[in-house]
C-alpha cells in the first residue's frame, strides 16, 4: 500500500491486512488432498477454522468455539516473517528451538503492532496462548493444527510422511499425542487411518 | 478419503473436511497484493475472516463477529462445484444470472449435505443468509467481500480492474454500493485511493 496513507485508525487496520496477504506466499510440508501442490499457511489456516466448527462437538470442557477460530486465523501470521518449519524437520528438533521461539515472538512484535495498540495487544496475546497449549481454547485448537496435516497426508498416500521419511512412533509422538490431549476421539479415529501406512511388509 | 470409512458422525465431519480442501484449488480473478499470482478461494476465505475480526469496529448497529466470521468461512465452499465467476465478467451480467444461482443451490445441497444433518442445514441457512444480503450480519460480511479484491487491486496496481476493462463506474456500480451499504467509512478510504487508477489523462 506503498503511498496511500496508511495513518490512523482505519489506515492501519488496512495496512495490516495488506500485510497479511503475505501469508499465501508461505508454503508448508504438508500438501493439498489430491497432492497436487503444497498447501500455503493462509488456505491452511482457513481450513482449521473450518475444521473447529466442524469438530466443535469433539472438543473438550470449557472451549469457546468462537476464540478458538479467532484463535487459528492468526495463529500463523509470524510465519510471514519466519516461514513455516515442519515438525518433522531436522529430526523433529528445529520447530521449537530457542532461536525459533525468539525469531517468532519478534515476528509477533513486528506484525501485530502494525495494528492500532488495543487490537494489537489482543492479537498478540491469543498467539501466545495458542502457543503456549495449555488453555483448553488453545489444547483444542493446537490439535487441530496437528490432525489437519494427517488428514492431508492419508488422503495424499503420504505426503510430508514421506518427504521427510518418519515412523510411526514419531507420528504418535509429535502429533499424536498432541490430538489426542484436545481431541482424543480424532485421534482415534486417525490412527486407524494412519497406522496402515507405516506397515511394513515383513 | 477413498476406503477410510467415513460413516458415523466424525467420519462425515472429516470427509465433509477433505471435500472443503478442494477450495484451495478453485482460483480467482484477483490476485497476490504483489500481483504474483491469481488468489484461491480458500486463502481469499482466511484473508476475509481476518478483516471481519480486524475491522468489526466499521460494522453497522447489530453485527455480530462471531456470525460474520463463520458465514464468511463457509461462503465460498460452493465454488467447488460451480467455479468463482468473477463479479466483473460478462460485463457484469453472469454473476447473478439464474443459471448460476440454481447451480449454487445445488452445490450447497451436496456439498452441506455430506455433514451430519442438522449442521448442514445450519451451514446452508447461514450461506443463504450471505447470498440474500439482508440482515446486518450479511449486509457487512458482503461488504467485506466486495472491499478485498479493492485492496488486492489496489496494492497489485490494477489487477481485475484491468484483466476485465473496468470503468469506474462499473466500479461503483457493481463493487461500491455494496461497501458502503456495509461499511461506509471503508468505502470512502477505498474510493479514495481506488478513483486514481481510473483517472485518464486528458
Ligand atoms: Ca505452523
Amino acid at each position: 500500500l506503498a503511498g496511500c496513507g496508511v495513518a490512523g485508525d482505519l489506515g492501519r487496520r488496512l495496512a495490516f491486512l495488506a500485510e497479511a496477504d503475505q501469508l499465501k506466499s508461505v508454503y508448508r510440508a504438508s500438501t493439498l488432498c489430491d497432492a497436487s501442490r503444497h498447501e500455503n499457511s493462509a488456505e491452511h489456516s482457513w481450513h482449521l477454522a473450518l475444521y473447529a466448527l466442524v469438530l466443535a462437538g469433539y472438543a473438550g470442557p470449557g472451549v469457546e468455539i468462537g476464540r478458538v477460530i479467532r484463535m487459528l486465523i492468526l495463529h500463523d501470521l509470524v510465519e510471514i516473517d519466519t516461514g513455516d518449519v515442519p515438525i518433522h524437520s531436522a529430526n523433529g528438533a528445529a520447530h521449537h528451538g530457542a532461536a525459533q521461539l525468539a525469531a517468532e515472538a519478534a515476528a509477533a512484535a513486528r506484525i501485530f503492532g502494525l495494528l492500532p495498540d488495543a487490537q494489537g495487544q489482543a492479537f498478540r496475546a491469543l498467539w501466545a496462548e495458542f502457543e503456549e497449549n495449555e488453555t483448553p481454547d488453545a489444547v483444542f485448537a493446537k490439535s487441530l493444527d496437528r490432525a489437519q496435516p494427517v488428514m492431508q497426508n492419508i488422503a495424499a498416500g503420504g505426503g510430508s510422511w514421506i518427504a521427510y521419511d518418519v515412523t510411526y512412533a514419531q507420528l504418535v509422538e509429535r502429533v499424536g499425542s498432541r490430538i489426542e490431549r484436545g481431541a482424543p476421539r480424532l485421534w482415534g479415529w486417525l490412527d486407524a487411518r494412519a497406522h496402515g501406512f507405516f506397515e511394513k511388509p515383513s
